[in-house]
């Protein structure tokens, strides 16, 4: 028998209620000991592109093993939920309408796509609006504990499953064309723009940038960190996720430009 | 020597502050790895009420261990703080307010009931304010360690326990005359109704309900799930709990419905 | 090989977003199995003394071993890196901007203090903007694990360490004047007084106390515990960190009060 392995947890349960608590208990009691990461769980309800974002993101940072994650807007209705293996041995527990599979492209693809709706380890009486607690927090402890993904579900063709395309940025006559992916606690805006892009604008560091938004336009600085530019200045920046974001230093740039997830932004050198 | 049992730990302490981490280092000092479950910390300010509701509806889900939970508005007046083991055999700790007694009955009711005012493993000086600290956290992984419950405390009658009464709904001849026990983080509306009650009404799955609030009269559908109504549709179902609640699909109900703990609400067939 | 250190983490990083969750995976990347105790994370965004001062205040509670702590407003600028070994052996790391200083004075002292920007244990390449991830938790664990801090970064001397020195409050003519500390959930106050400027004013135990801010005056009690004032009424008390707070009984004494960080307030017999 190898060590468990262990799980990760996201999802946009909250930390108010015991949603969480009672996935992690369900956990403990498959498996005692279990040792569950948890990587985000105040994410913005049911916002599953967002979620998919920080899942694929975070992955890397992860050990190997187990990867729960419930942000699972239609539970109870259609959608499948589902465990998937990747091509470098992760496993993926959750709803299928493309939570998981932008994390599971990363990790060398999907190779196994199981369907849990009748899954031996779900919890019976499957409620209609917990699957968190009822199907897919019970089966990820059982692949820790190192049940195979093929003996947990119904293998189904991975090429069934559901994909959220996110369109990139597009670079133009005026700039580059983006939208908002997410926002962080901080205020830090993240696009859905990336270095290559920037550098195609002919932006080298320390350049001023413009933003132009649905609200107005700012000035900006192209630069590498919140100290590049004064307090209060703004600043586009390659973020820790590697994709392109806009802060305020010592302040909050989503407040101030007026942006939440999905918005556009235009950005463009400075004449 | 028997493995250490896993303690679950729930409070009102919330998340921005160091309250629920210090508890959390307490019980590592006593016991070095010992297996805590959050189950949740965020729940409202001083609610025994809510709390116990929430605590005991999650107990089936935990692994049986020591269950701690601090919701102590009366911290350092006169309540006592105590531990009980149940029918079953799980061990609960916290202050006597009535938080604890709901779960404890749900599990085979109070078989023993210690007073810890006097207990010798609080820590010396008990601070006025934090019991969560200076009693219950160490009582708690003491007990996980395998101490006996006759030796944290002074034995006492269970039935001089506190008890919380709370009321259930009543059918009349113009529907279910319910109470609001919890709204969760998705304004997700619990109710002191259940099943039967909404069945002696004659309701049926997909069937109309009127509710009525102070503050008005609305539409809603007798359901299963979410995706039962349409998207901004109102929905009565029975939740994850088994108790009767109130949806919006893809909304907020208590924010539709300007509902709080407490308030009252009317069930009708419409007519 | 002796067991590994548990870990204790502090930040403001909220729980929002996957910072927290993203330090919790890189350190149980490095040391599988972890025990990692979360202190608190919801601390006012880049309030440097306000964490000080709670992680000076929690530390007696935590188990000996490894404290991570992460507010960082100089992220990516010129400030250090560093861990520290404390005289009593407790091992510490993060931004050298004052927030470890005051938590290793009141454990022996600094005794070892290293230098972190080349350690050899941080994730290449370091982002500009998330230390966290790239240098303090990876550190952590490997200090956890075992590592000497000699063998973690440069080492330099500790007096060249950043401090922020905390003025006390002031005894004069007309009571104490000090300010606020930290303002908790339950929106009890802290101030920089303590029990013996308070004895110096002549007060104990139930005697009236005035207080007064730069928005009014008001009459509380000099007091143990909430309950020693009636409902809504205030409070003055040395609270469980041992410093002077001001509470209200059931109610929210910064909202009643309107007072943030830092901001004065007199305490004075009432005549």
């Amino acid at each position: 028998m190898s060590a468990p392995l262990p799980i990760t947890f996201l999802s946009d349960y909250g930390h108010d209620d015991e949603f969480v608590g009672v996935c992690h208990g369900v956990i403990q009691r498959v498996l005692p000991g279990a040792v569950v990461i948890d990587v985000a769980h105040g994410l913005p309800r049911g916002e599953v592109r967002q979620a998919a974002f920080v899942m694929r993101n975070s992955l890397a940072y992860m050990p190997p093993g187990v990867h729960l994650a419930v942000v699972d807007p239609g539970v109870g209705g259609g959608r499948r939920p589902v465990a998937l293996r990747s091509g470098d041995g992760r496993l993926f527990v959750g709803p299928d309408n493309g939570l998981l599979r932008p994390a599971a492209e990363r990790s060398g693809g999907v190779q196994t796509a199981v369907d849990l709706s009748e899954s031996p380890y779900r919890l019976e009486p499957v409620s209609a609006t917990f699957h968190g607690r009822d199907v897919f927090a019970p089966v990820a402890a059982r692949l820790a504990h190192g049940t195979a993904v093929e003996d947990v579900g119904e293998p189904f063709p991975a090429s069934d499953l559901v994909d959220l395309a996110v369109s990139g940025a597009i670079v133009g006559d005026h700039g580059v064309e983006a939208h908002v992916l997410h926002v962080d606690r901080f205020g830090n805006v993240q696009l859905n723009a990336d270095r290559g892009q920037i550098a195609a604008l002919g932006l080298r560091s320390g350049d001023p940038v413009e933003l132009e938004t649905d609200r107005g336009r700012w000035q900006a600085s192209y630069g590498r960190t919140f100290s590049d530019v004064p307090e209060r200045g703004m600043l586009v920046y390659e973020d820790s996720s590697e994709v392109i974001a806009v802060a305020v230093n010592q302040g909050n740039a989503a407040r101030t430009l007026g942006l939440g997830a999905n918005a556009r932004i235009r950005l463009a050198p400075r004449r």
